[in-house]
Order: structure tokens, then C-alpha cells, then sequence
């Protein structure tokens, strides 16, 4: 692939990715400062969470104290990593805000895309992302965890959920799909049909909406915004209620230990939540991409560069919340005062401080309590 | 339209119908005689069911006295005419011969190939099909009938349900789509997938079917093979579980008034069983295509033509079940020792003398009985 070109669509990511050109591109809008609520939180602060549609809605209603929801998927794959720990990290803030949660466990895109039986697909929900997710603080209280391809045990909702699907299809066109993905298929267009009800149902009265909707927002990679696209257009031309239009935020990749994407099933491409220590150091000190100089004279003469570090990057976004100590690494790595081997030390310290935690809080989780999570 | 040409998708059907050449386009097989307890029904004995695919499938369950299935559609729409008595009368039929028997109200396909409301839908589903299919004999035993957009109360069920038409949507292309349908769109094709599930999913363990499937025979009208195509297909490329190659039997149309296709939107193209006495009267004498000559004489002289006569048709397909009879009037027409009138004014009494008996029937349906069927 040629420098400067990229690739982003919910099944491809690659090339040089340039965000101010996925906001153009995508026509979504960069997120400006948030309220101090959401400045809390590293992701909002530091601007990795980067862009939106319609957020301003879903701010009123945090503001005001009134009803929404927040809705996103999860595709069950492998284990779970730093990548997915992003999109862990924003459902329990949108929980903590008030939001009623929907997590949807994409087990027939799954297998509509990649073949992925609904049995593994299950398996793999439940023992890694769930459990996760309790681990880092997900409560049950206001939080559905559900299967697509088996969206409730009580026949109204199920019913509501997948009519709205089939109903929806009449609103859309074959060029449509064709002008928002690009590559098609049947099994694809069904998901994505399906993805928009996903979307859209927690507006509906069955479960717990209204007549004219309720507003929720839907946190996702920029990659899944053709999802959203859609999903917006189709609830706006529907007429057996009315759908307020989808709220979406946007966050950019984690990169992967080499500085490409994240994938689950390159294990030297991530951190797994459940790497032993050992692990994790030798993550960290063989694949991950430095910014660093070839020799160690040079680094102290002309300095690193975090911005490309994947080690920095990792401390950015998850492991050291404290601004003040976080810009330090920044200009001592770019003045060439810390070396690649001193970053790459404080970043394993700072990783294993947290599994350690983490994976204790895993030890203890429960089938019954994961049990309290998908209806 | 030329002369000899004919169009037969299952959302139109027009030209001069020639059904050895659907038989050969559609690949379909011409129905052979079949066993005594068919072969006393007239639809069978005459011909009107007249193609099939994979029939002795059924024939073997229903002399086995093994489990199977009948599943068909209803598109509600206007009017329960003589063309929808036809479909009913096979469904009590396969009833009678032991079949489960389900019936899909097609409230999707409804909306989403003509914009029809599920509240409208619902309505005339119950108030003209349900309450017709009860006055001609259908009995709540053994016997469901469900809304496509509403599976079932038993989320278990919607689950299933539902879940079979989205994993059947990776097994499908759109060429394949675009071959067998010719004109499509989203709605249409989600429509295809929900009626694969509707014609496979009562093999399903949670129907009462099993993990290697029942036999399923589906009795339509040969415009509709189509949709028996696809589900054919799909169910034979899905690997959840074995599903049984689904029969179908297929039947000519019965013609409307004029001769053409009998049309719920057009009043004066059908006689529906909600008609009274002079509205029959009226509609025969008026409007039924005659094969009689153009004046008495040379009626008497040359004789009419029975094969072209609608009043004929009517008699040969409902209201005169003596074949004896059936065959003096054949004979008698086509001789021209029978008039027009005479042909007109017996057809007249003999649907007159059935509609009093069903109405009468039909009175006494309360709303309560009508919930037994549905489900």
C-alpha cells in the first residue's frame, strides 16, 4: 500500500491512517471540549475518543438527568485486549453517567462474515469480553448483554427486535449499501440491518422507550461508522414510530505492538487482559514499536519520538492518568533524557500493575454472575 | 402483451398461460396420479394441482403414517375469493391427511413489497382469511397460524425462527437473487429469507421437528416457485442442522371474471365468499367470460367452448364435484345443446347454494374461535 493512502471500512483497516481526513471523509464532526464530567475520563481528555454525530443530545440528557440509552457491539473473537479494553472503558463511564446499557455480542455477523459458529461465538463472549468487562467494573444494574441471533427469551421482545429489522429493509436501496460499504453481500446486508436494529430498538417502548424515542448514543471505532450511517438513515424513514437520530462518538485505533492494527488473531500483535507478567514484558520488549533511536548515543543526541512510540501510546491511553507525570515522559523521551529500554521498563511496570489487579477481580467472577448480565 | 407470451414472477402474472412450458422453465415435474385419498379431491383428480417437486416424499409420510408438515402463506389483501378457497381447501386437505399444518400471514412481505401496515394486515388476515379458512373446515388441532412480523410469544421460538432467516443469508448471493427473481431490492430479498424460514423452520427442534428435519410440503401457486427455489437451496447449503429437501405442489390459477387473473383489487375480476346471492347473480351474468357463440343460433349450430368458459372453470375446479355431471355439462356446452344462459344460471345456483351453507358458517365464527388459531 502506497504511503499515505488508507483503508478503513468495518471489515479493513490498514494504511496510514489520518483522522482529520476519516472526519472529512466520514462527515462526522471532531468532538470539542466536553463537560467536566466527561473530562474526567483519559480517553475524553486526551482526545483519543476524537470524534461525533449528534453528541450535543446525548450531553442534554446527561446534563438534565434524563432517560437515554448508550448501545454498542462486540464481535466475540479471540481474546480480549487493549483494544477492546478501550470500548470496555467507555461503556462503564456511560453507565456511571446514567445510561441505560445494550451490549450486543455480533454472533450472526459473526457468522454471516467469517463463519464463526453461534456456540463459539457464546463461549467466547461469555469466558472473555463479559468477564472483562465485570472485571473492570461493568454492573448489572441497567445492562443487557445479548446474543443477535437469540435477542431475548420473552417472544414480544424478541419479536420487536427482529421485526424491526425486517421492516426496516424496506427503506433501503441496494446502491445505498453499495455507496456506504462498498464490497457486498446477502449475509453482510442482513447484518447490517440487523446491526441497525441493534441501533435503534432500545428506542421502542418494549424495551422501555417510547413512542418517540429515546436518545442513545453509540461509541464505536471510526471504521464501524458506515454502520451507523445507515442505521441513522433507516430510522429516519421508518414510519411505524419515531426514532430520535443516533448519537455516535468515535475513537481511534490502539495500535497493535508493531504499530499496525490490533488483531486477535495475530497473538504478537496485542496484550491479552489475561498475559502473565513474563508475557508482557516480552511483548513489550521484543514487538513493541519504538520511537526510539538505532543506537543509544544517538537517542541521547537527537531525542525519541513518543508520538509513534507504541509504548507511549499504551501509557496515553490507559496506564498513567496522571497529566502531569504522562507530559514528563513525553518531553524526557523526546529529548532523548529517557531511553526506549526506560519507557519500555515503566510501561511493563505499569501494565502488570494493573493485571495483576485485574486478573484477581477475573479470578473471582462467577458463571452466575456473568449470568446476571445476558438476558 | 404478444400472443403467447407470459410473465410469471411472484408478483405478477399476466399473458396467455401455457403450463407445460412453466412446468419445463421452472423445472418442475407434471403431478402423475396419485394415491386414492388425493385423487378423491378434484383439485388433485382434475388437474388443477398439476407440477411438483419431490411430492413422493410426502405421499411415503402420509402412507407411513410418519410425521410431516404443510406450511403455505397468506398475503393479506382485499377480499376472500375463489382463488384463496383454493389454497385453503388444500390446506384442510393435508390436514385431514395428518399434516401439521402452519400458515404464514406474510405482514412483512406486506409492507415491505407494498407498504402495507402490520395493523392493516392483522385485521384482514383475521376478519377475511382466518374466518374463511374456519368456516371451510379447518380445524384448530394440529393447525398454526402466525404473523411473519410477530413469530411467537414464546421468545425460544421468535428466536429460532428469526435466527434461521439471518444465518440462511450467508448461503445466499445476489445473483443467485437476481437469477431466480429477476427484479429485486432489499425489502424483497429480506422478504425471500423470512419465507426460507417460514417454509424450513417447522423442521426445527423447536417446532416439534428434529435435528435431521421433517418432511415439509408447501402448496402454492406456480408463480411462487420461486421463493420454494431459494429456501430449496439455502436449506441444503446451511450446516446448523439437516433439513429435509422441501416438496412443493403447485396449482394453475383459477380465473378471474373476465378470464385474466382474479385481482383483490379489482372488485368485479373475482366472487368472494362474503357475496350475496345478487351480487353472484350480477357478477356471472355480467361479467363471466363466456366461450358461447355470438348469437343463439349459431350457439346451437357450432357449439361454445367449455375450456375457455369461466362459469365452466368455476364448476370444474369448486361447485360441481360429480365428474359425471361435470361431463354432461362438458359435453352438453360444447355440443351447444347447453346455452350460455343455461351454463350461467347453473353455475349461479350451485355457488349461490354453497355461499348460503358458508356464510351461515361463517356467522356463528366468534373471535374467541378465531384465537385458536393463532398462535
Amino acid at each position: 500500500m502506497k504511503k499515505g493512502k488508507m483503508i478503513v471500512t468495518p471489515w479493513e483497516v490498514k494504511g496510514d491512517l489520518d483522522y482529520n481526513k476519516l472526519i472529512r471523509n466520514f462527515g462526522v464532526h471532531p468532538l470539542k471540549k466536553l463537560p467536566g464530567i466527561f473530562e474526567k475520563n483519559v480517553l475524553f481528555r486526551r482526545g483519543i475518543v476524537f470524534a461525533h454525530r449528534d453528541v450535543q443530545r446525548i450531553l442534554e440528557a446527561v446534563s438534565k438527568k434524563e432517560k437515554f440509552a448508550m448501545m454498542t457491539g462486540l464481535m466475540p473473537s479471540g481474546k480480549f485486549h487493549f483494544g477492546h479494553m478501550l470500548v470496555a472503558e467507555q461503556i462503564i463511564l456511560y453507565q456511571k453517567l446514567g445510561a441505560k446499557v445494550y451490549v450486543a455480542v455480533a454472533d450472526v455477523e459473526s457468522y454471516n462474515s467469517r463463519g464463526q459458529s453461534l456456540e463459539d461465538s457464546r463461549k467466547i463472549a461469555k469466558e472473555e469480553y463479559i468477564k472483562n468487562y465485570i472485571a473492570l467494573g461493568l454492573k448489572p444494574k441497567n445492562c443487557e448483554i445479548y446474543f443477535q441471533s437469540d435477542r431475548s427469551k420473552d417472544g414480544e421482545k424478541a419479536g420487536a427486535y427482529y421485526r424491526l429489522q425486517n421492516l426496516l429493509a424496506r427503506h433501503a436501496t441496494f446502491n445505498e449499501f453499495k455507496g456506504v460499504y462498498g464490497d457486498m453481500s446477502p449475509g453482510k446486508m442482513v447484518s447490517s440491518l440487523l446491526q441497525a436494529s441493534d441501533m435503534l430498538h432500545s428506542q421502542m417502548k418494549e424495551f422501555g422507550g417510547s413512542d418517540k424515542g429515546i436518545p442513545v448514543v453509540v461509541p464505536v471505532g471510526i471504521d464501524q461508522d458506515p454502520h451507523l450511517r445507515i442505521a441513522r438513515d433507516l430510522g429516519r424513514r421508518i414510519k411505524t414510530q419515531e426514532f430520535i437520530p443516533l448519537s455516535s462518538t468515535y475513537h481511534k485505533f490502539i495500535p497493535g505492538l508493531s504499530g499496525g492494527k490490533m488483531s486477535s488473531s495475530e497473538e504478537n500483535s496485542y496484550i491479552a487482559l489475561t498475559d502473565k507478567p513474563e508475557e508482557v514484558k516480552k511483548k513489550i520488549n521484543k514487538y513493541a514499536f519504538s520511537g526510539g533511536r538505532k543506537t543509544l548515543d544517538e537517542h541521547k543526541k537527537h531525542g525519541g519520538n513518543p508520538d509513534v512510540d507504541v509504548s507511549y501510546q499504551y501509557l496515553n491511553a490507559f496506564f498513567e492518568p496522571n497529566d502531569k507525570k504522562l507530559n514528563e515522559i513525553y518531553k524526557d523521551y523526546k529529548s532523548g533524557k529517557m531511553t526506549t529500554g526506560e519507557l519500555k521498563k515503566y510501561t511493563i511496570e505499569k501494565i502488570n500493575a494493573f493485571l495483576k489487579k485485574h486478573q484477581a477481580r477475573m479470578k473471582k467472577i462467577t458463571e452466575k454472575e456473568i449470568s446476571k448480565y445476558v438476558k
